[in-house]
């Protein structure tokens, strides 16, 4: 790893050259690498935390004189209880992954003597873009060496001393692992973002991590991909016949547990004769716990049986509310009227998830399974659950280890995004001299016959356990499954 | 389908709603709908070969006065022997291929009650540009349907006639099935182009077929994705111990078959100690089919020996001609200088191709096993061949039935795009009630157990079948895979 000063164009073109050193090294030596980060990063804890102190001061500065948001700060903190812990475990997470490269997912038999295979490979170079957070650092370099991919990274002004310390311990750290120094690079010129992001003949993707106004002037100013979310506008939608208990525990765990992350809730949606046994529950334990509530008509009657102080934090949505991404102790209620059936109100609510939520996650609460998996098969979002919390969206609690972010992109990778997601495929053929023109209608017939994946070594195990299986399946009279 | 004049838009935005609609149809729904339509071209085969003729009068008389190239009135013509059936067929390849969608390729138990899977999806809407080939509006219609995508489609003003009467036929067809008419939408209003790629809020992928200028004024006109490639610059690299039939013939295929295609061979890099034994053969067999070698000092040096005739098809390459993609009967060659070891010489071809190739497809010819397994590891393409044709990097010749094209992106999908690359995936998790807060150091620790995945119905199957299988390996002493 480098903390450059280069100029944008010797960052991109150095990593360039570098990235095609590390997608050919093995995983034990990408393994090793991050075994050399984490160790720094825990025997240096106390000179990184200092420098972060020397952030938070002037940090917590700007938020008394209005210029930064108290939640900034709390992203820039990394002395939090637990927070610098978590970022170790995510590299030793991250390390125990299965190798994402170098997997065959799909082989084919074309002729004989001619076989397709698709392996996964990285996908070259990453910019990764982030303001606040300085563990990012961390768990990026870590994703980025684990899938072979060089990463540059360029950080906010509010992390820079985080970002300079820790920078400094993990490119010591590499000097003593394969992983080309070129491979991760920090950079610190001033103004670098704009012209990295015209630099498409090196860099491979974008990667915002940081808030709607980042991601957005990002994506305006580059013709390179961008991986990430601008909005995260969640909705839960409640049904009668939920658990009461359920609904109150899952709802505040998804507004309250981190108001100020993109998987919180922001809207909630509830069907009209849930309004009365599981919404006013709902309802008071949230207000209990500081949420203000901005209901339409029908839900803030609902409501009008509460103490005056707790109608305090019931206010009058406007539309406006229902495009809002909060984050913060808010919620948007909209009642769905009653319907002739159980099914219309489903579909007025998907609709209207599908037309107002940002594609990141949403959820049902409800007892009815039917009703349930037409939920998960109409709502078309990143993320769509069933009688859990939104903020169960998130690379660890997947089990990718740690995340590079979530994605509501329509393509390449969606929700949260782990190692995976950082890998392409190449398309690989092995012939014997075959020819395109020999095939077609009037020469020979291509065989296309699908042949078991996995990796080489797991071929020739495929083989036999494929006739295994299949004697067994015609043993009982099973169809072949694919 | 729809022929509309309505704004971009109006049309976008209707594609939109009849995305979900389509998305949520069955399989045979949708397999219905490509019947429809390739029986309704079968029965109009004489209409459409019509107004094709029209379309083509125009253009040869633009090839006369300069205005058009002859290889875009070859691409034009849907007349050419077999083309309209394999336009057919395509249809039909298509509709017999698996269901894309509704697939489970992925399965986390991430605590008890609490299952995480992964499901293929439609992407949503889908915007196709096209020059020329009016036949890819079959190909891209089939292609999107089946995969439950929305397609706006917007043609070249050369095909307008072809593209009319196959849109009104296939517009008929549609209306008997259950695809929603707006499902796939003909935009014939001038100048639609720069306007749809604002409107991101309705579309989610462009595609554009064509040459280079439309591709980059594409990307640079808008924050939409865009699949494709802009330059099919592909190589093949030659070397002495390879056997000199195959390499003459599979040079004359990769030059000569289609010089105007995409994955055509454009640079040919040889071994120094395979000029005389390997490259004048194949030399002179191009050269006999009227191909312009534009070769490296070296490399000409070797062609002393032949015929003035043939010499007046030698020329000398400058550095530019490596970065040429010439879509016409020239190859560029280069030298790669004679190395200490057989595995430098290939360090430095792999280089070249890396450094100058466009990312489409790249061969080698050798019967080195080793040596072609290196080169198939390190090379950054979509495709990468061993003893065999860079044409062979198609849709209907992978086993696709047939593609929307061919992707040198490095993220989503790369190669020959079929129906795959049309589809993105969904996070459902099926819950009982758990929160995220009640995870983590000090609460619950997450399960984290990879489940079999594969359709619904299969997963029971599957689960005896995997209890057989560990059975086995137990059995004999094998690991478990993965």
């Amino acid at each position: 790893m480098s903390l450059t000063n280069a100029s944008p164009e010797q960052a991109a073109s150095a990593a360039r050259l570098a990235s095609r050193k590390l997608a050919v090294l093995e995983n034990s030596d990408r393994n090793d690498a991050l075994t050399a980060i984490h160790d720094a990063l825990l025997g240096a804890k106390a000179t990184v935390l200092e420098a972060n102190a020397r952030d938070l001061e002037v940090a917590n500065k700007a938020v008394t004189s209005g210029q930064l948001s108290q939640s900034l700060v709390k992203r820039l903190d990394l002395g939090k209880k637990g927070k610098y812990e978590d970022m170790l475990q995510g590299i030793l997470d991250v390390r125990g992954l299965d190798d994402p490269l170098g997997k065959v997912d799909y082989r084919t038999l074309l002729d004989d003597g001619l076989v397709l295979e698709r392996k996964s490979s990285p996908i070259g170079v990453l910019l990764i873009i982030f303001e606040a957070r300085p563990e990012v650092i961390a768990n990026i370099a870590s994703l980025a060496i684990k899938s072979g991919n060089a990463a540059i990274l360029k950080g906010g002004k509010e992390s820079i001393e985080s970002f300079k310390a820790i920078a400094t311990i993990v490119s010591e750290a590499l000097t003593k692992s394969k992983v080309p120094n070129d491979a991760i690079q920090l950079v610190q010129t001033r103004d670098a973002i704009a012209p990295l992001l015209k630099l498409d003949q090196y860099i491979d993707l974008v990667i915002p991590r940081g808030g709607n106004e980042l991601v957005r002037s990002v994506k305006d100013g580059t013709t390179i991909p961008v991986m990430g979310h601008a909005d995260g506008l969640c909705s839960t939608y409640l049904r009668a016949d939920c658990e009461t208990e359920m609904a109150v525990n899952i709802l505040l765990d998804a507004k309250l547990s981190y108001p100020a992350a993109c998987n919180s809730v922001e809207t909630l949606l509830v069907d009209q004769d849930a309004l009365e046994s599981k919404f006013v529950p709902v309802a008071e334990a949230l207000v209990a716990k500081g949420v203000e509530l901005r209901c339409d008509e029908l839900s803030k009657k609902a409501l009008s049986k509460l103490s005056s102080e707790q109608l305090s934090k019931v206010k009058d949505a406007t539309d406006e509310d229902y495009n809002t991404e909060y984050l913060d102790s808010i919620l948007a209620v909209k009642t769905i009227p009653t319907q002739s059936s159980a099914e219309t109100s489903l579909v007025l609510a998907v609709a209207h998830i599908n037309a107002h939520s940002s594609g990141h996650t949403d959820a049902i609460l409800t007892t009815n399974s039917g009703i349930a998996e037409q939920f998960l098969a109409s709502v078309d979002s990143a993320g769509v659950f069933w009688n859990t919390s939104t903020r169960m969206a998130d690379g660890q609690r997947f089990g990718f280890g740690t995340e590079v972010g979530i994605s509501t992109n329509k393509i390449h990778a969606r929700g949260p995004v782990g190692l995976e997601g950082l890998t392409i495929y190449r398309w690989l053929i092995r012939g014997s001299g075959q020819i395109s023109t020999a095939y077609g209608s009037s020469g020979k017939q291509w065989k296309h016959e699908r042949l078991p994946a996995g990796s080489d070594e797991w071929v020739a195990q495929d083989a036999e356990e494929l006739k295994l299986l299949r004697e067994h399946r015609s043993n009982k009279g099973l169809s072949n499954g694919h």
